[in-house]
């Protein structure tokens, strides 16, 4: 089974990513950018024997390791 | 407008980061994973008369700042 795992800042948690990027895309003369906010996906590829078995897998996976839960959010897509 | 450019690396590209996850995942005792790799989201908002120019400006901006095309391929999904 596969998985995307997108993870994404919390509201009102700042985005420097997102913000240098939308600085540096108006220097560079994109004047219609309104706003540019960064995330990040995981594709992980998992052996389980059925869907709920993997979706338990890769929560406590963002629990553990891929998520900080203070300023992020997180939410799977199945790939396959 | 609101479009979702997503990066990823080209197939035979290695991905230290991707790598690095699976390790350490596997590392913290989740042995059902068999590959993680990783991308890159950018959800620009753009003001634009046609979805048709605001696709050509998204381009631009990818060829010109987001992505690096020796390494990377990306695509294009609307959000609204």
């Amino acid at each position: 089974m596969i998985a995307d795992v997108y993870i994404e800042l919390k509201e009102g948690v700042t985005d420097p990513e997102g913000e240098a990027t939308k600085k540096a895309l108006r220097l560079l003369g994109f004047k219609k950018v309104k706003s540019v906010s960064s995330r990040k996906v995981f594709r992980i590829e998992i052996d389980a024997r059925s869907k709920e078995e993997a979706e338990r897998e890769i929560k406590l996976m963002c629990e553990k390791l891929l998520v900080n839960p203070v300023i992020q959010n997180y939410y799977i897509r199945w790939v396959e």
